[in-house]
């Protein structure tokens, strides 16, 4: 069950912090904290090891892993001596990730991501590979009539002026080449119909969309328990200060925008009404690759009452996500030789943004999780 | 299905929020915020409605019904309008709450107790009474011989320097009076093996402990977040500060013990480990009949990295309680005319310390209470 | 030494609470909690008595100032009880309050604002008259020639297009008719050379600007700490969930700019440099009356250790801004019998963004203020 | 002006961070960040310069410096560039610090550090010593007749069976020594009247006590903005999470008596009132060396509205307590050299419960330091 992961971002904080984390892994230097798959309901036979786990991946920029991964390290996200006792393993995988192709028209540069992944399975001899999107977080698009049908996408991508998003291309090359497809960020990635056309024609599933590391994964656990209580949550609101590089991105309005909304879909769905309030995404240099966040919810008990509560939370998100990198990527591959097609929904409680579940609630996605993971074979 | 709600310390705060809130409901003058059973998934026809509930019960002390509601809207705990329009149901109320009796021994005491609930059963033709005690916290008592069997403990109860809790007395007077009996208190109630024998003896139901309205609701969500997401709670700290009547009886050392305990528990069983820290409660004067809790959770994530998460919970206890007393009232006569006899596991949701249940997740008791709500009939 | 309060705005919160709280300090109904000028340190028989002050007022509203206090009654802002005792005496001042006057330019408006304010202090036969602006938030404006001199803004004003904010037709307007004026927002008023001109030409005292009630009253007192300790802020950001009025005209962009920079403004000139972050406005219905802020400031100690605060303030606006204002309504007049023309950098102790003054920190300001009450006779 | 530093717990974390700071800055491997003297207000030529602090001390343990200047680096209270940097400085300072001698009665012990201090001085040529108490808080103690005399403490400390507080020896040895003597804990120190008669005796000044870090710091700005704007603390209520070697020493019910009532003494003095509410003092080992601390302050303004303002401080005791060790070692020596005699109130800026002193606000503090510091030559 030898299994690739390839990483779209591959040398950005999520991916290096992963990829310091399943090295470590294997060389029995650290513990699977924060691995949903190592929880006694879910832990299976099914599912790839760390030690089969093979990594690779894309990424626009350049320096070494090695070098990300003391950056990291100086940072307090992952451990110095661990980055010291890791050096050539780290450096090993460096072979494998790739300069992202630059192309004249997105087939163009499909075809070269797709050529690597698929250097990438030979050269190691995978049974299968998981394409993971954890790059930076791209604005929402507008809807297409190229993205309806497959015949129609692939028509538009020989053309030198369509605009297809770098995760939907990352998506199209993963389905071409045999891949099953993970989007850890709210981009559009694999969510277009003829992306799905493409997916099912070649026999492969996909998960996401945006990876709930922080303080959604608090909401998820909070609106249910508002919602079981029958209290009226009268506003919601919140605030994520960011300090890493995808502050910097999520700084942009229409990228922010898309991960808000993201962000505030689980009240609505959970509550059945959406209380007044938003989520902000701030970007503060100074917090470092921490981040943030605040909420304050008011709510009305009986005969009218005012209550209220608030939680903060300061987390790393990269030290959050890693770990679910991991899991998803077990989690995708088993599926895939489970002969698994189409999107996830099972894998929801990983996502702020899930595929085709309408259940937000992290008790009930957990359930649905572990049915899923004891059916894998 | 006209139905007794028999309150032991009826003229406390949670008892008149109670008492105030079915009158209310009964005139169509609020909603039912803060009732579970308005679930979608519990709502029910196996259940009594609140125009079928009929209130009375006893206390120490003899304040008028009005008085103490009156109090309570100049708390902000009640809306004054409510207690303006509805002084005569109060008032009729009044007639049904008896003054706490005083006797020679446990048995006398007893008696009394059980004439009390027998008479207010025939004055309503009542088709049943539920006891519900929410009277002011008692400390832990020390396990004796007495406690073993229904023989030995009347036996012991004759006896005029037998100190038995005035919870386990009324339990006592409820079983002997054929009622069913919820401790929303942590005090001992019917957690004896004798009044076990006598309520399996008279086939009746019984349900407790320590309603879950504040901090431990919250950790009943957030406890099982961390054991999902298998990070690692280092330590797990809190404070609860109280102005009410029930913030100076737990500044009592024993009292306060007591309801510490009941408040860790839900650490240890969700989490599997304990981490450091305790769960302190003061008493705040200055606070009134709100609540203020803070906690600090601080946990590990993937290699080891540190991260914290702090709440602040300010609620109203009166006004948390009361609906969960009348869901309460409403299961367990549900519960009694369907026959069942002895603990109400099922009823877990609705306790910091539950009876006979083990999962402290929330979304997992509510699942339970949900079948459990469905089987009624 | 009757003392006429002439207020911008007189039918809002602010200006209401001002009034209700002034007629319940004459009628001996309430304590001075929260005016500043009761501090030992500033009691000074030079200001005017609760009793001596006087109060009108325009406003683009109508509604019966009983009405608007039973309203922040129902709103938990003033107690019921004052309201229903104070009805004739609110009655009372309704006729003191006119319509904000129509005109076809700003030399028209300002004349009848002039005429109202001379009929009022004629009325009631008063010794001089404070006027202060506490309408709604204005935009910032982009200076202009006709800004520059009093000539020019004269003739200016006669134009039909010519735009002037209110809040500086309402200080050309109290200049005109001999009163001082305060301006309690973040709006322009009198910040005009033209109109300091005016100010100056008629012997009149102006300040202002930007009430501190909240969140900026604990930065200027926590960010003087830091500064004295030496400790670095490396981030400090800021959130303030606004309910009322003023919240929903904060979250016009333009507005919420101009009041944000006064908010920021307290660190840059306190630390000495700029802190990363931003402090955010957001309109949040479900909120009310009361306004929750948020901040979150991490610093550096010895050494570069990285350390954190975050403090949550829940305020109501008004409650905290009304005694200020009859402060302020005290100060000025006593300041304006006093012989002070021009800006009164003294009263820096109140605002946000201080005329005149470069002391950001709270107890520096207070110092000030109390020698400034000293020298008054 | 070479000037010794001996520090009574030479190797607990605040002295050896301070070691490591003074050592670092020395080196010019870092800023003075924290040092309150570096305030432009307070530079001043008049204090010894870093360079001239020379560092010795006492302490019960026998660990290397550099070993315990380690273990600080794994948990992020220095960092570990500093500690590899210097390994050979901190091995120098390793040569003065000596093992508390042990004595059959508090005099000979007091000889054998009197003799030690005297070692120090000769060996280095040093100007003067500052002896600073920075071990372990110990518990409160009862007054007795020998405290009340030089003659008659003497007379005790003779006998094997008195029990003088070893920071009250320390406090005699040093005068005996001719050393000025700070008491950076809220130990007994040097407040005995026959030590006050040794430091006048001796012609020495001395200063204390509690050095104000961290939540106490935050509440001397915030409770004078209270009393400044008149608004009502009605409850002010504290929790502190400690989770290192303090923290255990702390737990000790009377240590912690001790503390609490030290750290609620600037309420009472600087609102004029005591609100309800205690602090708490609570060990939590998983902290580690950091300390969080919150706060809940309720408080009522204008016409009795109720209001509430929470804050939480994350910080590192020892990273905030070291730079103010180095300052009240050089402003202490200076005040020596000025001729200063008996205890230091102008150093209260630096105290939780100054000796002399009663104004607990920190600007007003701040503001006695600064003249005090100019008037140093």
């Amino acid at each position: 069950m030898r299994t690739g992961v390839w990483l779209v971002g591959a040398r950005g904080s999520v991916a290096v912090t992963s990829i310091v984390g399943a090295v470590a892994l294997r060389a029995g230097l650290t513990e699977p904290v924060g691995c949903v798959t190592e929880h006694p309901r879910l832990r299976s036979d099914a599912l790839p090891g760390y030690g089969d786990l093979v990594f690779g991946g894309h990424d626009v920029v350049n320096t070494a892993l090695v070098k990300r991964a003391e950056a990291l390290a100086a940072a307090g996200v992952v451990p110095a001596r661990l980055v010291a006792a890791l050096h050539s393993e780290l450096s090993a995988v460096d072979d494998d990730v790739r300069q992202m192709p630059p192309g004249d028209t997105a087939e163009a540069v499909a075809a070269r991501l797709c050529a690597d992944m698929d250097t990438f399975r030979q050269k190691h001899a995978l049974d299968r590979v998981v394409v993971v999107n954890v790059a930076s977080t791209e604005p929402a698009i507008v809807a297409q009539s190229a993205h309806k049908s497959l015949t129609a996408l692939q028509r538009a991508m020989a053309l030198p002026d369509f605009a297809l998003p770098a995760s939907s291309i990352a998506a199209y090359a993963a389905f071409s080449a045999g891949c099953a497809y993970v989007d850890f960020t709210p981009s559009t990635g694999a969510r277009l119909p003829a992306l799905h056309e493409l997916a099912t024609a070649n026999r492969l599933p996909y998960a996401g969309h945006d990876g709930k590391t922080g303080e959604t994964l608090v909401k998820s656990v909070l609106a249910p328990m508002f919602a079981m209580r029958r209290l009226q949550a009268t506003s919601w609101s919140g605030i994520n200060l960011l300090g890493g590089g995808d502050g910097a991105t999520l700084a942009e309005p229409a990228a922010n925008a898309a991960k808000s909304a993201s962000k505030q879909r689980v009240l609505g769905e959970t509550l059945g009404y959406v209380p007044d309030g938003n989520t902000r995404i701030e970007y503060v240099p100074g917090l470092g690759d921490f981040k943030t966040a605040w909420d304050l919810v008011t709510f009305n008990g009986f005969l009218g009452t005012a209550m209220r509560m608030e939680f903060t939370w300061h987390g790393c998100d990269s030290a959050l996500a890693a770990p679910l990198v991991l899991d998803l990527a077990r989690l995708t591959a088993a599926a895939h030789r489970n002969g698994r097609v189409g999107p996830l929904p099972e894998l929801a409680f990983f996502f702020k943004d899930p595929l085709g579940a309408t259940d937000h609630g992290l008790a009930a996605q957990f359930d649905t999780l572990a049915e899923f993971t004891a059916s894998l074979t």
